[in-house]
């Protein structure tokens, strides 16, 4: 500067609140004073697409953690993320259970504006009257919906730069996990029941294939006299997903990448499993008859269903990754189900991938607890580069740990469980000299799908559905085929317990 | 309107944040919906002042409350409220302790800047070691003080409309009272001091007036090595109200009113009596002795001192009107004291203004709690017309009482505890992909007094000394007096406790 100004008649800055342009104050944390975060996505994926989705089942990516698998874990949870985030959870809002964004507006709020990826659709599922305490009501005589939850969206990438880094267009569903604490995982009664997404009689199974009926209820139920579900989660989806891939298809490659964490993951293997199952990753380019690949990253997922749904998961494609806190507890549950006397096991699927929330240096054990281990902050911070991998620049801050949990060590100087709106919604009105509940933004007040759509959706579940029986009728001409000799064993793990 | 557009075709505003110029959603308040809430500065106290002030002991003016008072008992609370309101509480922030705002900008931030005052200057107090948990402490190391508090403001009317509406000039003193729950009333050792501000000596009494140790300690304490208090919080006032009497006094007629709630209404009681015993209400106009009145408005204040103190209080004309919740426990301490092997009793002074939080139709006693019962919002929504005298148009929405509880009946549709920071005041940056804690804006950082400032509040402080030394020699010179006959029943109220 040619005329330093001296200290003491430096002109105070016009605004008076701070504003985002001042320097930060550092948080105490150390080695990260100051620090720019990278965003997940300066790394070139690329023609490597295919090994980082699973191709060979993250062979040789996982330990080491590579660097580009890393990253996408950390991109494909802050979609994860994102939905938890936006969640409108307060019971004295109108609008409990929705989105508060539209999904127009959901990136820009959220932060993932960057990402190149556009909102399509909004998912919103109900569920049977067992499993009521997987969604949260609005306790106003005037609430949105009584019967309803935003349970998920659907994104589809779409900027060029961002496709070409990639590798591939990438279609990407994100399942939102449950908001009232752990409560579900422990009071769900696990019971398996048969899926239904499967034609099993083209296998030459009977009912082999069985899945959590919590999840099952969540992902297929719907209401004819609901406003948001008069269509299941289902059907929301795989009508999205066939329309994105006509629509798609013949300009880029494609990839379908389904994400969530705890709740959210359950419903994303689900869902990746049913997209399979019904070949809507089979489509028709040039002639050749192409296989979208579909990927699940999960964190922090219980078990779905049983050794069957494994298998055949397995054999219809679906790769997953599942990301698991040692010390958590949730990829533990269920274990065994007990159903009309018979005992039946669940089993993982997939590869897992472990992380220990031990490793940190930032965390302190001593706050450890059932809530801590399983939060999804928590899981990203240790993916991002800090306990097992602490050496490369992280994408996140630690400073997001404490986002809801008070996990960090206190020589963080971070506020526990900070993430929360300013009095709760209420804003004051100085002309009314009161507060009050200020109403959604229009655009942003959920808005049930229009009846075509609904039509649509419907005739296209039942077309798949009639696929389906067609098949079957096909197949019964032929003969049925006996169990599969790796489907025979699985008959093993089944036990009659005389003691039910 | 003369073109009336159709509904749908209504454009939407330009701005997708809801705006206070929207019609609020009601809150579920029966009779309140829409309600816009009077200032509790509407009455005409006009030459009533000097008996809303209490110069007739508020005599016919409590049962039923009179409407001038209530109006003003609401204008003092919030006088008090606000030093709730505005106190940095975040142990994790820099200014811990403080307060969040200058004495510039305090008023415009609470929403007070409709009420004529202006605040004249900031009160720090610091403690000794035994009463460590009436103050706060930030947990960092950049701390802006480790010794001190922000513990209250002097401010003055200076709107020529409301000093002509209220009759008189008033200097007003609110006290903050405890933020850290109601520990300091359960662990305090409640312990009478003598007092040492009243020259007993002039009075023939030896050492009767006593008060409670830990009030008087931060009152009276301070620091050298300190920022903040090299001068008490005691200094800091009497030279502020002295230094206000001499600039107003030929202007206008003057009150002093002082005010707290809970620790704050102790403070109160204290500095009043602390004002009035050094004469600085004595004043001459006009070559004419003149008496400015003190008034405090206390607010589920505990005891303060001994018999003797009660009586000194009200022989030096201070008027305190207290005002008391049923069932809140504050007020009922401390009761006795045992000091060197003497039990000591306290003594309430004043006048007693009851409510019962059982009369307010909001409130759900199922959810009373002794947190509740003391709670300051749920004082003012008691006085403001709910409850005993639920008939006048309120000038308060009942929907304050959840800002720091959940006392509130659930059919109001109120987030319990709703007064909170957005993201307890951390915040995002985008361009730096990170949250973090903003620094304050130069003006709210906390100023020590200047050294001159300073030294003026010692020389003061020791002129009054000095003052009340020479009084003494005068009076012993004169032959002493014996303790008054008003003076003397109050030591039957010391008893020697053999078993100590």
């Amino acid at each position: 500067m040619e005329h330093p100004i001296p200290p003491h008649t430096v002109s105070l800055p016009p605004q008076r609140r701070p504003s985002i342009a001042n320097p930060p104050t550092p948080l105490g944390l150390q080695g990260t004073h100051n620090r720019t975060y990278q965003r997940p996505n300066h790394l070139q994926i690329g023609n490597r697409w295919r090994e980082i989705q699973g191709a060979n089942d993250w062979e040789g990516l996982l330990d080491p953690l590579d660097e580009c698998l890393r990253t996408e874990l950390i991109r494909y949870g802050m979609f994860a993320q994102a939905a938890y985030d936006a969640f409108d959870f307060d019971m004295w809002s109108q609008y409990c259970g929705s989105c508060r964004y539209s999904k127009e507006n959901l990136f820009k709020e959220v932060d993932l504006h960057h990402t190149g990826y556009t909102v399509t659709m909004y998912i919103y599922a109900t569920a049977d009257v067992e499993v009521p305490y997987l969604l949260k009501r609005s306790e106003r005589e005037d609430a949105w919906s009584s019967k309803s939850n935003w349970i998920g969206y659907v994104a589809v990438c779409t900027d060029e730069g961002e496709i070409k880094r990639l590798g591939r267009r990438d279609i990407m569903i994100a399942w939102r996990g449950s908001v009232t604490g752990l409560e579900w995982a422990a009071n769900l009664e696990f019971q398996l029941t048969p899926c239904g997404l499967t034609d099993e009689s083209k296998l030459g199974l009977s009912t082999h294939i069985k899945v959590e009926a919590g999840f099952l209820s969540l992902y297929t139920s719907a209401k004819e006299d609901s406003r948001f579900n008069k269509v299941s989660a289902q059907s929301y989806l795989v009508k999205e997903i066939k329309d994105l891939v006509e629509k798609y298809k013949d300009q880029d490659e494609l990839s379908i990448t389904v994400c969530g964490h705890s709740l959210g993951s359950a419903l994303a293997t689900l869902s990746a499993y049913d997209l399979a199952e019904s070949d809507l990753n089979q489509t028709e380019v040039g002639g050749k008859m192409v296989s979208i690949p579909i990927t699940v990253f999960s964190f922090a997922g219980p078990r779905v269903g049983n050794s069957a749904f494994k298998e055949r998961l397995e054999a219809v494609g679906v790769k997953v990754l599942r990301v698991v806190n040692t010390h958590d507890r949730v990829p533990r549950v269920p274990g065994l189900s007990a159903f009309e006397g018979w005992l039946w096991t669940y089993s993982h699927v997939g590869v897992e991938l472990e992380i220990n929330d031990e490793d940190s240096q930032h965390l302190d054990q001593d706050k450890a607890s059932i809530a801590n281990h399983h939060n999804f902050e928590v899981y990203l911070h240790l993916i991002d580069g800090y306990g097992r991998w602490d050496v490369k620049p992280p994408s996140r801050d630690p400073l997001l740990v404490n986002k809801g949990t008070g996990f960090l060590k206190e020589d963080k100087y971070v506020p526990e469980a900070w993430f929360q709106p300013k009095h709760k919604g209420l804003v004051y009105s100085v002309r009314e000299n009161r507060y009050y509940q200020p109403d959604r933004a229009i655009e942003d007040i959920p808005v049930p799908p229009k009846p075509e759509t609904v039509a649509a959706a419907k005739a296209f579940t039942k077309s798949l559905t009639l696929k389906k029986s067609l098949e079957r009728e096909r197949e019964k001409e032929k003969g049925s085929q006996p169990p599969s000799a790796e489907a025979a064993p699985l008959e093993n793990l089944v036990h009659r317990i005389n003691a039910f």
